[in-house]
């Protein structure tokens, strides 16, 4: 019996934040998840199956929209080499050789409101997408492509989206190799009544 | 103790929601607040403190934003003369006369990491305090000021806000007295593997 239990213990110190993922973090209630939430640069190489970012994906779909239109598409990333080129305009996307998925949230110029609504839809859907991932146990990091024109231009030719089509963000999915302490951010002085 | 217990029902019929947001709502699970997050425009006459709706614009200030720059600003109304008066360049802020709360969320070029990331960032605020007031048992809509210019103008003029400062969205809050279904918003063929 004893050499099991060490390896049990061996695995349960390999895998430190798996039992928490399972146990505690898919109970997490909203409002501390909105308070926990922390951008994950760091992951461990534990996998996250498909399901699971086509899951995560699910509640960005599930973020408002101007008049409801819903106009994103999401490209799930896992080619280590489209990775390396990304990194070629956005350096700020090395963490995601590490990560498992890149989620790219675009925006749709033929499904929007106006054109001029997809980046503020878009923005919703990948807030959800961060706190989803948090939620469910993994960890995450908004990525940014737009405003910056030329990141925008550079993730159409890459990844092949059609003009009406446009990058938004990508956001870096993985298992956490890392725990963030909640951070004060609350300014009461941000807070105004009935005018500046 | 007849009387006293009918008297008990009658409360509970008459706050329907009331007991329901307090002990169910404020424990949310964060993946089904998501799900379930509707734009409520219907609400009772219910009371919302001021420190309940300063804890939403807590949750907002959670929110990531570029660089962590932090850009915004929250200017809570509860003026019915305020809301009147924004109905004349935002026709579809009726609710507003309804709701216990306005709360305008701004972005200030000064404190973005560059001015055109304000909008960015405030759409995540947006949508976290969206999230917030769902999970403490409230009922909020988005309400579109940018990226209409003259929507941005007329709220720069209305709420007396510096040239540096903008008002991005407004978000009516109140007690819900409508209950929306959870929509089914999931379509798989929005989701891409590694190229359009």
């Amino acid at each position: 019996m004893y050499p099991m239990s060490f390896l049990f213990f061996y695995f349960l110190f390999k895998k430190k934040y798996y039992f928490y993922n399972i146990f505690i973090n898919r109970n997490m209630n909203i409002l501390n998840g909105i308070l926990t939430r922390r951008s994950i640069r760091k992951y461990t190489n534990d996998m996250i199956p498909q399901e699971k970012a086509e899951e995560i994906i699910k509640y960005g779909m599930y973020a408002p929209s101007a008049r409801n239109c819903q106009p994103w598409h999401f490209i799930l990333l896992n080619n280590k080499e489209v990775f390396l080129k990304i990194q070629e305009f956005q350096p700020h996307t090395k963490m995601l050789e590490y990560a498992q998925w890149g989620i790219v949230v675009c925006g749709d110029d033929q499904l929007a409101h106006t054109p001029e609504y997809w980046p503020v839809d878009c923005a919703a859907a990948t807030e959800n997408i961060l706190l989803a991932a948090h939620g469910m146990g993994y960890g995450a990091v908004w990525l940014g492509i737009y405003p910056r024109p030329e990141r925008v231009s550079a993730m159409k030719d890459l990844l092949g989206l059609p003009p009406h089509v446009h990058a938004f963000s990508i956001i870096s999915v993985g298992c956490p190799d890392q725990q963030l302490p909640q951070p004060e951010r609350f300014v009461p002085e941000r807070i105004h009544l009935n005018n500046w």
